[in-house]
């Protein structure tokens, strides 16, 4: 993004809705690759993992939308993993984004000075909204 | 939200899904505990009451999680009713917000000028997603 | 949106969900009304047409909701095509909003400098988020 836009306060906005049952948390593998450990724990610890796994696995993916329609990173060429998009939680709850790795580099290479995501899950499906300014 | 926060244009967001059948309409007290006289003749005045009554729900729970990031209130601390979150319509058909009691208290002391939201439904869910600024 | 609306740097935001059987991509006259050559030829070179088509329609309906609630643009008075709000790709494959029409005049008259969208689609749904700012 170019300091026009900054001072233009212009946001990368990223929605992703998923299918709970489609995220497969028996599998290790695929878990280790895209979530950290503290992710892991904590999902793990929750009354229902598949519904926080996926609520998870929503919100790195809707941060990754966001930040790349922010600083035109295309899918492929970010090389980034959804393990450098970790969620935690703030103080009061809320997911909290935290960036490591080569999307950390990306976001410091656009001007990006802020990520926020919030999350919700009801049914079947876990909906993600994330922005980045 | 600091000053700098604010002139940084810096936002809350807060998205929520429902399954429409979750919100209980025949449950009067459920209604009257969470939804204003003006909401509930809205909503029984319209063609699918359940589905606009599931809308307005998640109007009110992502505005709530919009204003909480944003403000950094415990879900629990705020002590806020979904009631005093009530979701109107403008000159123009598009949901409005009317922040009151401590809902209204909170976004005054965290410095929030601005909270928008927009509402869809469609099958079996309802979606909704919030800004404060 | 007034200047000091827009010095405030405050957004319009729009949600849409639809299930993705709700588009009907066999009726030649729906899909000509609705969506443009491109789109449409876009659409049909992707390996589930039916999703690609939802995930548009929710796309320009989101943009709509957005542009609307920005502009105080009433859904009958602003006249808009769905097929004045295109939903093309950026050079990273992001999805980028094209107004014409009566949409351009629209953002125009109201001073809207930006819109965005995001879209993703899981199981029987479509969902996408707009901002106009």
């Amino acid at each position: 993004a170019s300091l026009a836009q900054q001072q233009a306060g212009e946001k990368g906005v990223g929605v992703d809705v998923e299918l709970i049952s489609d995220i497969h948390i028996d599998n290790a593998t695929f878990l280790e690759r895209n979530f950290t450990e503290a992710e892991i724990k904590y999902c793990q610890s929750k009354p229902v993992p598949q519904d926080s796994f996926a609520g998870r696995w929503s919100a790195k993916e809707a941060v990754f939308k966001a930040i790349s329609s922010y600083a035109k990173i295309p899918s492929s060429g970010a090389g980034a993993s959804l393990k450098d998009i970790e969620i935690g939680s703030d103080e009061v709850g809320a997911p909290k984004v935290h960036l490591t790795g080569k999307a950390a580099e990306a976001v410091k290479a656009a001007g990006v000075k802020n990520v926020t995501v919030s999350i919700s899950h009801s049914g079947s499906y876990s909906v993600a909204v994330a922005l980045a300014q």
